[in-house]
């Protein structure tokens, strides 16, 4: 609950109500409105958006429109738009990985102003945080309305600390601090995938869906998952392990000790064990890819009991959970996922229990910029959340 | 979400704020407090309480005792207790089987006060209905405080209809309207396992935590979840599924259309017919596990398969959840699971990914009033949602 905190370095922004917040939120995800609208979407009275409106007015993050459009519910009766003026606070997201840094500033609405990359030469967090630090500053140069700072890594994040990074072999590194201390910004730090999910939810396929569920295929299978409006987050820091759901007990043997996870079938490295196991010439899985679409039948069945794997997971999602929509992302999306998409949706209808068989299944391939959007939604949420506290 | 919701046919309740509403539920979760001590769990202000609370003062649902108290952070200024009136509102719940109706009253804090039931000859709804008002007018006699019902059976409940229950034969019946009608109560009705799941979540086990995993094992094999504070209910009405997760994909043949799911493994029916084929003269759960126990290998088989089934979909659910606590319950659990529980938590164990493998597991057999119970809680927190609203 507490991972996406951010560090107490910037108190200057005038404490709000609560009716504040949800204002603002409300315009954040929703768009423009009428105060009469506002108060309706928000279930606050009329004199409760006014009072919620100005001191936002005050701080430049609305506008009030001349524009006079009929209020509902009062026909003829003329009323102002409330507008956010999205420009008005920026944050910088960036994406960690072992070998570069993707950085991207966004607006309110997650509109990308600008990005740009660095290369991590040392993974050690110091290095790292400096890499960061020079990241930010030069997508901040000239732009005084950034305000914040998002950070998405694979791993465990918890309360602002990575627990736990294996790609980056970190352990208990209290990176939100120590970007927030570097750079004097407001920084949250947040899983990756679930920053994706952030995104999505806020600025994506989620608008306006209670439940969504996020599944990564690449190097590894992850999910994160909306559930009844809430990010799960799982009590142990354990959550979205659909990698690791039980696909065949007699499958090959798997990172976490079991046989026949997903992952252990459908990551990228056990795609192409497999292929180096059937004999075939290819070091990618866009050479996989390629000779299954010319027909090479170790290829397509490597392929195809990949995708199996990763439709049968996501069914055990549905089946759980009964979200309404997946996105099924990542990397591998796009190179090989041609090949695979039938098998992922065959193995998802054959394995959803009843009307789950009916979830929309999304297939979209993911960029770096999309990952550091991800952390830049994380950022605009925790500016949005903080904004009322006092 | 909008499943427990009550029929419109009491509205004499005073119309009340949210904040009513929230201290409220805050008494009936959390016991007496001071005015101190409500302002501070529930966050609204000291005038907020006192306008709040005043309200429900004078329809009798609560006390002021006299009794002075230090109020917190006002060290030795004198302060009175606000207490809820339990028995001021009662509520009766009722399970629904294939062929009893089983009934209790409860207090607002889901205290039992009286237990019932009856049979059930005629499973039309029509003749139901008159089963369940005669159940309800038999607990209510003599109780003028009896207030709302909530009514728990298996299948696929939304939005007070029945959308689906194989084992009553019923399709789309509008069950709460019909049952309000007929008793003239605000009436709520609730899939048996999510009811079961409120009633833990208010006043058992569930308390103070954010997330749940209630497992029933019996004929079938169900789950209710509780995720980031919210139940789960799924968008096309399939959530919980945890009987039909894969556990061997060439196991026995599940009446889902799949192979291998742990209801196919682990439900009555599946147990008792893996006995059957093994040769061994048992006729119920009971006698499988008697022969377990003697050291019959058939048997003990037979159910460490069932075990481990179990085991195996916990563990995915964990894995994707994270849930503070897995309660595992059934009519079934006292009967075999003495033979059966070492094999669900070593499954468990085995396929619980890294942190999540610390999860508490808890066995606990359910009696019918259990069931009844849940109904009950359901009634309560539908009482006490509606309490607020206009
Ligand atoms: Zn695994
Ligand atoms: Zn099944």
């Amino acid at each position: 609950m507490s991972s996406s905190r951010s560090a107490d370095v910037h108190r200057s922004e005038p404490a709000l109500s609560p009716a504040a917040t949800r204002v603002l939120r409300q315009l954040v995800l929703h768009g423009d409105a009428t105060r009469t609208g506002l108060a309706h979407d928000t279930g606050l009275t009329a004199g409760a958006i006014t009072r919620a409106v100005r001191p936002l007015l005050e701080a430049g993050l609305l506008d009030e429109t001349g524009e006079r459009v009929p209020a509902e519910g009062a026909l003829g009766r003329p009323a102002t738009t409330v507008t956010l003026r999205a420009l008005a606070h920026q944050v910088v997201g960036v994406k960690l990985t072992a070998d570069r840094l993707f950085g991207v500033v966004a607006d309110l609405r997650c509109g990308v102003l600008d990005e740009s990359s660095v290369p991590v030469d040392d993974p050690r967090p110091e290095a790292v945080v400096e890499r960061v630090a020079e990241l930010v500053a030069g997508l901040r140069a000239g732009r005084p309305e950034v305000g914040g700072v998002g950070l998405a890594t694979a791993g465990d994040v918890d309360a602002g600390h990575v627990a736990y990074s294996p790609f980056l072999g970190w352990r208990d590194v209290p990176l939100r601090d120590q970007v927030a201390a570097r750079t004097g910004l407001p920084t949250t730090v947040e899983n990756d995938v679930r920053a994706l999910l952030t995104g999505e939810r806020w600025y994506g396929v989620g608008r306006g869906l209670s439940s969504l569920a996020l599944v990564t295929v690449g190097a590894g299978v992850g999910s994160a998952l909306l559930v009844e409006g809430h990010v799960v987050r799982g009590h142990s820091g354990v959550a979205g392990e659909v990698g690791h759901v039980l696909v065949d007990p007699d499958g090959p043997p798997c990172h976490c000790g079991n046989r026949g996870c997903v992952e252990a079938i459908a990551g990228s490295r056990a795609i192409l064990d497999r292929a180096a196991a059937a004999g075939l010439p290819a070091t990618t899985l866009d050479e996989v890819a390629r000779l299954a679409r010319a027909g090479q039948p170790e290829a397509e069945r490597v392929l195809a009991e990949a995708g199996r794997a990763v439709g049968t997971g996501i069914a055990t999602v549905a089946n759980l959970l009964g979200p309404e929509h997946v996105l099924i992302t990542g990397e591998a999306v796009g190179t090989d996922y041609d090949v695979m998409e039938p098998h992922v949706r065959e193995a998802f209808e054959r394995h959803a229990f009843g009307s789950a068989a009916r979830t929309a299944l999304e297939l979209r391939p993911l960029r770096f910029v999309d990952w550091a959007r991800g952390a830049a939604a994380c950022a605009v949420e925790d500016f949005v959340t903080r904004y009322g506290r006092s």
